[in-house]
């Protein structure tokens, strides 16, 4: 491409509005433009990349053996009433009526869609396993659209869907979906992480999530230095410490007048946090449906995972409880809770890392006091154990080979094990060998195709902006003229050398816009190009270019020979 | 590709609710699944097909040097308000809500975004001309959906918007665009038309239309066969047909007692039907802008032109008069009426052929009663006159060459130049070379590439299905394997044939489903591959391989290199 006769128009400004590196950086270069909260207009330069982005997804899709079809955006109420999901996926669907007053929603996901048409389509086990994908714009009506492509409203995803006949089949058909974002992930040029994941809303029975690594990712990821272990934090295993030590102190009040957390108490005390057990009221329902009060116990270093609590029999909806209902059952106000000396009878759940622990400190139910010396079954009675909190870096990995680090990631990736829970809602069929009618077990795979775009910035990018992986750049190659009204020879030979690459099959940017070098370099810098050759009076004079590596602090003079070499020609 | 690694699943019934032939192929194909009103699913098939179109469109789109991007499906009310077009879109604007109470339209064109793009990014007459397009799903809230995808609510449509310093600019993209579109057309094999059209709702200066041709067209065209003149009959003049001929009968009142029609009146009277003049009541309003009686007249065999009749000064918004009406100002029922003895004064408009007419036969007035024997000046006065009629197969070419015939069409294609309505309305500007802010002119360009699919088909078919242009066909060539199972050989030799097609670049189709060969070759014949190879046991002991294109009568055998001259390899 000539960029004469392309549309960039690069930002000198940091724009205000962006809070993240990915946002701001796109907004410079000029590759998204807000329309709306949420609603971004993709530029010829920010299509080129989310187009290179569909075509490496497509690729590994295709050689995966997946189908791709093209399921309709806006999609009729009924359908997702039949899995219930017109009520639970909640605000962030986008709801419409038609003038016919006719309820559609704009689809955020298409399994309903997807199922109805196999449904139709699929009768017998002899076409299964089948994957069916397509690469659609979606919708989520997010509360707080942010972060630019993000956490936009609208996005691209590449959403595949598949169907099996037995558990078998799912998880050769889910190992074939893993393995293909794996190659997706390293041909994008990106370093990225597949980790355990929770299967969340939609359900199912095994997920992995894949992760780009950065600093600014919102997940917090586990992985172990000693195998290849690597999950959610939602979701990584805190597992025991091991046995409990005998109990050596006595039990006795603590002043702690204004000290309310576990760290003022264990400053105050001079003791270690790891002595300390903080105490979470929460909300849930006893076995007759009634409200139930549970207190929830944590060390003082941990933080209790809410993913897992929402796993423990009556907590599925749970909510923190209220000062009136803390009053009710404890007698105190927060700040100094704890399992000891309670007013009502209630449900202790205490963390494996908390029911190792002998001689700690919890609060006194009491305002302005704590209790130190505490022990299990001396002081109260053994509670009811549970895996309750996030790992933290250090802890053992629970595969029990080596130790837990955390990495910040970015979801760009997701494959779930469904099961048969939409081709049982939606009383999907295919007659199997014996001619019997059985529901097919399903797996869902998504991309978050606009979102790896800026999940790549924030993890390639500099002072002076983006840096694209080859595969994912918007042009692989920019070259660069000097002064090309003062000497024809450099356009001739920036002409030449970006025809010759063009056709050599390397996507080439001939930035032949007549701007001073510094304006010129800086605009492919903020852009990303990850090549750089300039050429020159003085380099053609000695039958030289300068190439430089869009992360190499140097430039470095070739020849034409050298310079194809350097560039894989 | 190979089918068994396919999802191919045709239909032995013809479906009930199709009502034209596109429709009904492309469901017995299983190209398309309905959802709902007017959504359609795109099964792995009929993507193909689309994507194929979405290619030439995109090629050529990118030859012209049009640059692609992508504005959001979703917009703001906002913007649509700045231009009016949120009310004056009428129902076919789908409107929604988000959680927040904001209210957005499902785009269905997006000149409103595309120039709040442009006043944002187009500063200086040095970024002019530029053609931004995109390839985008758009929605209209059709009242009655029907046709399969030619008439969807959803659909996938290229839409093209560009910017010019000035009217000679526009003209020159608006030939870019022309020339673009006619490549277009010809690249996908089919026979279509571009012919001057109306500039409806859009707005503009000048505009044609792209159809293709097709029986089945809703759109008449009138084409002239003496010059390259083409026209939409919505827009096709209508030229004076010369000089009024002297009187010569006397007025005369003849008893019509159930005669209503013209055809009724010259059938009784034993006169040609081009001797008689209809009479059509509307209402439009005068200059002071109370409601006007108008009386239209244009000869028996013609038919009153709507959108001429708009043009004319107070008809902008017509309707057709009440029975209430007719009888106020013309004191008769409807199938008597005529611009004589009216009981007030009305305006009475004469299609130029009327006004070139003598001893013409009008209604009376006058239940049961025409006049005979009518001349202008004479009997009554000259009335105002005008081009208000639809041009018939017969007529003079209005250019002065040739004569016209009528074709219908299916229209794909739409070029429009919308001066500077756009661009005035939302106040885009750039600096001219002497500095002043000028609006840019602006045009839009449109293709419908899902309905491409559907018209091609209308085009193109017979009684066993499809026929597909090469350019537009999933595949190119399929090749059949008579009784695999019986004879390994078939196997290998259909196998190292698929090979080396798909090796030579021509997309293959190897049908290893195992199928007997009447029910392959329905299933080849009704998804219209267009080259049809089959390899069988017999053949390959005399070297040859069956080859029989789409549409010959005759398979031929022909050896392998003769295969491949006919195949183009």
């Amino acid at each position: 491409m000539r960029l004469s006769q392309f549309h960039l128009r690069t930002e000198k400004e940091t724009p205000a509005e962006a809070e993240i590196i990915s946002h701001r950086l796109m907004l410079k270069a000029g590759m998204i433009r807000k329309l709306a909260a949420g609603l971004y207009t993709w530029s010829p330069l920010g299509l080129r990349v989310m187009r290179k982005v569909e075509g490496i997804v497509r690729e590994e899709m295709n050689r995966a053996g997946a189908i791709e079809m093209a399921l309709p955006l806006i999609q009729p109420m009924d359908l997702w009433e039949e899995t219930g999901r017109w009520q639970k996926f909640g605000g962030q669907l986008l709801k419409i009526k038609d003038r016919k007053e006719q309820e559609y929603c704009f689809s955020p996901t298409a399994e309903e869609a997807v199922t109805e048409f196999a449904r139709n389509e699929l009768t017998s086990y002899k076409q299964l396993p089948i994957n069916l994908y397509q690469i659609s714009t979606k919708f989520r009506d997010e509360i707080r659209p942010r972060f630019g492509v993000m956490r936009a409203r609208e996005f691209v995803m590449k959403d595949a869907y598949s169907f099996h006949l037995d558990a078998a089949s799912l998880d050769a058909g889910y190992r074939t979906m893993y393995d293909a974002y794996t190659r997706i992930f390293t041909r994008l040029g990106l370093k990225f992480r597949a980790v355990f994941a929770d299967t969340g809303a939609i359900g199912g029975t095994a997920s992995h999530e894949f992760h780009v690594l950065a600093n600014s990712g919102e997940d917090a990821l586990a992985w172990s230095d000693g195998s290849d272990y690597a999950a959610n934090v939602e979701l990584a295993e805190a597992v025991s410490p091991g046995a409990r030590p005998a109990a050596t102190e006595a039990l006795r009040d603590i002043a702690t007048p204004t000290q309310k957390t576990c760290e003022d108490v264990a400053a105050l005390m001079g003791i270690p946090l790891q002595r300390t057990v903080k105490s979470v009221a929460v909300m849930g329902v006893d076995a007759d449906g009634n409200d139930q009060f549970v207190l929830a116990l944590v060390r003082g270093d941990h933080a209790v995972n809410e993913i897992k609590l929402t796993k423990l029999a009556g907590l599925g909806e749970y909510r923190m409880a209220t000062e009136d209902e803390i009053m009710e059952h404890l007698g105190s106000e927060p700040g100094f809770l704890g399992p000891l000396n309670a007013k009502k009878p209630i449900r202790v759940i205490a963390d494996r890392s908390v029911a190792a622990m002998a001689d700690f400190v919890v609060g006194a139910n009491k305002p302005g006091f704590h209790i130190a010396g505490v022990n299990w079954s001396r002081d109260l009675a053994e509670a009811e154990v549970a895996d309750i909190r996030n790992v933290i870096a250090g802890d053992p990995s629970p595969d029990g080979h080596g130790t837990l680090g955390i990495a910040r990631g970015i979801e760009v990736g997701h494959v779930f094990a469904l099961g048969d829970k939409y081709s049982q809602a939606m009383n999907a069929t295919v007659l199997d060998a014996n001619g019997r009618a059985v529901h097919p077990l399903m797996g869902c795979y998504g991309v978050g195709v606009s979102r790896i775009v800026a999940a790549a910035i924030e993890q390639n990018h500099d002072d002076a902006g983006i840096i694209w992986p080859d595969t994912m750049a918007p042009w692989t190659v920019a070259v660069c003229m000097i002064n090309p009204k003062n000497d024809p020879a450099v356009t001739a030979a920036a002409e030449a050398l970006y025809e010759e690459l063009q056709q050599r099959g390397i996507d080439t940017l001939l930035d032949d816009r007549g701007l001073r070098p510094g304006s010129m370099f800086a605009d492919m810098e903020l852009i990303g190009i990850p090549h750089r050759v300039v050429v020159s009076e003085r380099g053609l004079a000695a039958g030289q270019f300068e190439y430089r590596h869009r992360r190499a602090s140097e430039a470095e003079s070739l020849d034409r020979d050298a310079l194809l070499v350097r560039l894989g020609a």
